[in-house]
């Protein structure tokens, strides 16, 4: 993976982009992901999915919300700057999502704004969309908010 | 896990709430899920966590998330009628999340409305509030919007 220069506050700015790179999510993930997190027969198990309103597996949007920090943290946007998320919000589904699909994430910093209880911190907003890679499909989008450290702040990783 | 009845559009009311079971979250599964799902120092590795911002080991908030998800769709709320999530809004970590601890999820109803392009199926707004059980610390909160049929539409599970 690339590995970006360290990023603080300062050196953040709206419009800023970033694209990660491609993770395959095959059917054995998704079958243990949602046993494990999302139990239902839409996710679990491809023929009583038949009988849901799926008509079919469909990977749990949950799993796919988790690779899509993944690819956010594998790809070091901030260099050695954590990705720690404060506040999470709009993640939608824009349609089903199956096993055996390239994810890639693109992010677009929308906001930024100084903590009003300190000047050590601020927050950096950001709109992510996950998408099919091959296909150039939207999945997923959603608006995270990120704690970013002022530039003589900073602890290692 | 208790099963309940199976639930339409109609019989879901604002300020229905819902208690789940609870579940253990050891540091095996927080080093697995982060290692997997969000990997960062603070999260994966017990000594380099020490030189982060966090100064020890925490867990991953999509592991929480996660978590809350299995508790909700483990405990029926519904019956057979599925959890499937549109749009998920306002997650908020409100404290550093460590290993060993017990999670439980208190959801209420907050809203509820007709979709306006199909009378089959109407949109549920529910609340969540992912607690450390032993010491009812808030952990972390969210909204879902949730799609649920009308009662004449429903396929089973």
């Amino acid at each position: 993976m690339a590995k970006y220069p360290t990023k603080f506050y300062e050196d953040i700015h709206v419009g800023d982009e970033h694209t990660t790179e491609t993770y395959f999510l095959g059917m054995e993930e998704v079958l243990e992901f949602a046993g494990k997190y999302d139990p239902q027969p839409m996710h679990t198990d491809p023929e009583k999915a038949k009988d849901t309103i799926f008509g079919e597996l469909v990977a749990s949007g949950w799993n796919v919300l988790a690779i899509t920090m993944r690819l956010m943290a594998k790809s070091n946007p901030l260099g050695e700057t954590p990705l720690i998320g404060m506040h999470l919000s709009e993640s939608r589904f824009h349609t089903r999502i199956h096993a055996d699909t390239n994810l890639i994430v693109k992010a677009v910093v929308k906001d930024k704004r100084m903590s009003s209880s300190s000047a050590k911190r601020g927050y950096v907003n950001m709109f992510l969309e996950t998408f099919d890679a091959d296909k150039d499909v939207l999945l997923v989008s959603q608006n995270w908010e990120i704690i970013v450290p002022v530039r003589h702040e900073i602890k290692p990783m």
